[in-house]
């Protein structure tokens, strides 16, 4: 009888089934695939958009099912990281990149883009980080002159998730320049695939995350129209501060349920697994160490429903989101690692998915903001 | 804007406003004294009885407040550790031994104790622990042979909190013996100070939790009265299981409450004291630190939130109740001892509060039930 | 001003200096391309066995340098690690399997064997694990049935480090049954590729050490000439738990090793990185985080040199050995993951060594003997 | 077999020989009524100084041992670890005060006070810190004006180790101000018990460290002669940095030496002691965590060693003592509560040494130099 979760409703639990019978049918049997390739296949997206899975926050009006409720998002992380896979790039578009369309978009964009998002036929990605510069955004050097209603677009961006397939890319550059004041100027362009210029560079090797890929973009005289501009030029600074607290959300959600993944998985092998003629899970240590595991989970687990619930009401602060992925993402570390030492020498091969899961779980207490950053943010709310 | 607790109503807010003026007036100004004297004076419990802070649970038929809701008893912990002080052994008497005279007594026996309890007349104190047997109650050795209306107690008993004021003991005793199962047999009797044979013994010394005292009892052929036995004879077993729950619950509250109290504390004086020619506030290891605490605070209290709830509800299982305990008391431990650094030298000087947390607080892994015996009870709740 | 080292002569350092510019001139511009392919090339082992890097323990009779000191081994550790690689499967073949041809072969055996592992030209494995039994010696279910001057041996193994190239092949086969004593008739023939029968199976994927291989080796009906069997039939229980304190101190200097190599790497890191317009290096956190890491670093150093020199001396005991292990792979993770966090996202790019640091670490702490399985003993050692 | 320790020579073991016998005789029967009054006793002293325990290192002219080797400071605070006591402010005495005499003092100075310090009739104090500057020599705020042959020396100080039996105060006072360099204008002024206006201020009540006294001084126009200055007028800054690394290396010894001592207590405790019917010994997570704590302490113990053999030889630099004293006191935290953690609820109860050594523990993290400030050495000598 584990604690009760307050968080979805009868809504959410229906959502929750038709993701767990997608995940086991058409993302297990292929995730081994995905991660050789370095990415899933397009029409893993399409399958997402025709099942009504990944438009939910999308006005109906626009293809979408109108419920920009964040539960959603959570229960296709936990669906996924329950049968120890993850939905790719997915997660990035669904909680970082979307709410920029939905909140700073027009009604002509909304037209232009959303129904192919929804479908899942539209992918797209953002690219902030530049190389050199980190995730310091007042330091952009990309930028964007307009000439007429054309912005003329030069700079190079790294560490973008999900570049390869994207159809329209977020990026953030520099429209203006105002002594003093760094964060003024900056603007949102969405540069469409096969834009002239426009080009997908290299793609970074990474120590986990296989199935999603991350890359280099370039741009050279790309001309992206007017049209395209995302919001308020030179006001791109304050959008991308606004949706923090919902990437950095995002990041505990995973993190939680990738080390409830790692819990389960890991009491079911010391239960099968034996060493010196008795079963691992009999030994105390193999107990101690996964009842601790365990309850670092619950306590994680009801620090980020509560946050969940305070953002569902829109009140979710960026300190205490930087609370929540801090303590998630860095309990993540200790329970992944705790885990895969109870497998011996099977946790150390990938086939084992404890040794993905491990790898994977090294990236998040840097991503969306390193535990550092969160420190910082977090000092600030305590007037330190 | 902290993330909102979804714990208390106005009932109980209104009971924390009158605690707190309590606490600010009869408890501060003394609180040193009472911790040289190594308890509190008498006088405390029948203020808090005349305001009606301590008898809430009681049925108002027998001078409570009628309102068996665990959570006054939240806010009762909550508020002395705000100021930095606590109310002696109250919280053995209202979370652990409380409900066993609610549970157990008949109404004979209600309406001979309850009042004088509701009223902070008559203290309590219970007395398990043997000496050399520790809390394996199944190895208890006292023994009460009953002839005819009366049981002849015999026996000593350690570690008991409470037990220099106590007017009632609530003795675990051995009625009967049955080869093959040492767990029946157990009785619970209400041995009454005075009682001819009854010692009170030495007073142990401890680390911290200098204000309440913990000492040694004797029983030399103590005559009790049957009417002084509660609930069954050889039943008291499961009884004392029964309560273990809200035991670990109300430890947790504690470790919360005075680690929120910690950081407090620390967060004013990091501000106010300055090394090297600058704030102790400035370094960027002291803003870490107390967001690093921060953080574990509010993972705990969001955990600590969850399971009053449920036990308000009746719900809380055994094993969630160590998960509380274990993941709170642990990290009680951690913050204490990251804030006292923060201190320096005057860390270690007991007239600063942060040094008398820190020697409280590290019985808090071990009463109620260790962090090993939290564990092993988790990693069954895990099938382990 | 460092403390110094008690731990090499002159002609120790007059090794270093050729090994180190062995790794810079031939190790260091493949490395990435070996890793890649997932294996050494052959020719690199035969260009150390040309300069005499790797038959120093061998007798000058048989080819080697007559120098059976184990300080050769750590140097050529320390080399590799200090330029961020390593020399692919040697250190078992040095560390682990050579002791056993040096100890346990006849001349004959020598006269074979050793020149051609002197020079290079042969290169080895040792094969205990099997599928299922784990690290349980006494568990193995290979057979090897003697028939006139052959045994004919059948079974699986697994987690064969090197097994790829090896030439010969040390495989710990049952060749009779003992009721009652599952630790007598273990043999250790030596297979040679190319037996028939012989197959080296599937590849397993790790989570690092990618430039060394770990491959599954089957048998069936391999005949293997008696002239191959090395040491008594049956006693190859004692001879493997011999030289465990040498396998482990082995792992325990890579460690070190390793660990000052990510420190370094780090700290350059760091110096030349900005974050928010500061070089990384002026925070205090980067500063704090690089002291401890220093600090655990020169510890497990004192205390592994301590070891070395006990071991030069043949007097390392199975519970020091499993300290040194057991504290310089623990510190390593550590070490090692709060150096990658200092990388930021780079960190997680396998292009930076940190993340190849990170994930070689990994294994550290299973391999040989796992965490748990070192306390174990050390537990024994304290009397318990 | 534990690894040799290359520190001792015979010599070395000798004394140590005396110094357990005194311990074992004159110490350990009186030690709980010692801490009970906060001090040890003047005679204890003298009986030091009668067997030439305390003067080891002052030359045989002025009544000393004449051998300067702080190896016979490390066997007095072993020795009076194994047995669980300490030798109440004597390691202060002997590792940070004399070296001052014997560095600074001139021959009629050292005539005067050596003999009665190698007598343990003249006990020592040295004043630095002062309220509200802490460990901040260059705001130190009492001065003495020189008029004459006579500073007229004012201000406070507190912290004061040893103050209360003190014969002989070092004060460090600010003779003269120079604009621009806070560190130059401080002397060394050794100030005699009951001169006029010296008055022994109140008692620090300490978490522990009971048997040593912590006490305020207070200074009104105390007239010492400036036969009483200590080296050169002036010049004591660059005096108090020299010995520094001596006193943490101190500060190590202790730690290494009490964390032996309460992995021993803890060890036999485990074996003698049961839970639930079985010796607390045969739980694996005893066994696991004891095994912990030797191995973290003998990595201590041979990074200690190392170190007081370069100290031996004068090599010892800052930032190598200030790593050693950060590894051993950090280690020793760990060490102390896991071994009291298995003790139970008796290991909250002073009676039992555990106790006391948790609460001594404490500030050793803190006193000779917080972490913080150790971190900030050695970041130093990395560069950064």
């Amino acid at each position: 009888m584990p604690m009760r979760r307050n968080v979805f409703t009868p809504d959410h639990e229906a959502f929750r089934s038709v993701v767990r019978d997608f995940v086991g049918k058409e993302v297990v049997p292929h995730f081994a695939a995905w991660e050789q390739a370095g990415r899933l296949p397009r029409d893993v997206f399409e399958k997402l958009g025709d099942l009504g899975l990944i438009g939910t926050a999308i006005p109906e009006e626009y293809g979408g099912g109108g419920q920009n409720d964040y539960r959603y998002n959570v229960v296709l992380q936990e669906e996924a990281a329950r049968a120890l896979v993850y939905f790719g790039t997915l997660r990035t578009q669904l909680d970082i990149i979307l709410p920029y369309f939905l909140t700073y978009a027009d009604d002509a964009q909304k037209r232009r883009w959303l129904p192919g998002i929804a479908a899942g036929r539209t992918l797209t990605a953002i690219a902030m980080t530049e190389p050199g510069t980190g995730s310091d955004l007042a330091g952009i050097r990309t930028t964007a002159v307009r000439t007429g209603d054309t912005y003329v677009l030069n700079g190079a961006k790294t560490f973008i998730t999900g570049g390869l397939l994207a159809d329209l890319v977020l990026v953030v550059a520099r429209t203006s320049t105002e002594p003093g004041n760094r964060r003024r100027g900056l603007s949102l362009l969405v540069v469409e695939d096969g834009m002239p210029g426009f080009t997908k560079g290299r793609v970074l090797q990474k120590l986990g995350l296989k199935a999603q890929d991350t890359i280099e973009l370039a741009f050279s005289d790309v001309r992206v129209p007017a049209a395209n501009l995302l919001g308020q030029e030179g006001e791109a600074f304050s959008y991308l501060g606004a949706n923090l607290a919902q990437e950095r959300l995002a990041i505990a959600v995973g993190a939680v349920a990738q080390s409830r993944a790692a819990l389960d998985a890991t009491t079911r092998y010391v239960k099968e697994r034996s060493a010196f003629g008795t079963p691992v899970s009999s030994f105390q240590n193999t107990k101690f160490e996964l009842a601790a595991v365990a309850t670092e989970i619950e306590a994680a687990q009801a620090m980020l429903d509560r946050a969940v619930l305070e953002h569902t009401e829109g009140r979710l602060s960026g300190s205490d989101a930087a609370m929540v992925k801090l303590f998630c993402t860095e309990m993540q570390a200790r329970a992944v690692d705790r885990c895969l030492q109870l497998f011996g020498g099977y946790g150390y091969i990938l086939e084992y998915p404890i040794a993905r899961l491990f790898a994977d779980a090294r990236v998040a207490r840097i991503y969306g903001g390193t535990s550092e950053v969160m420190k910082t943010i977090i000092s600030k709310s305590l007037g330190l």
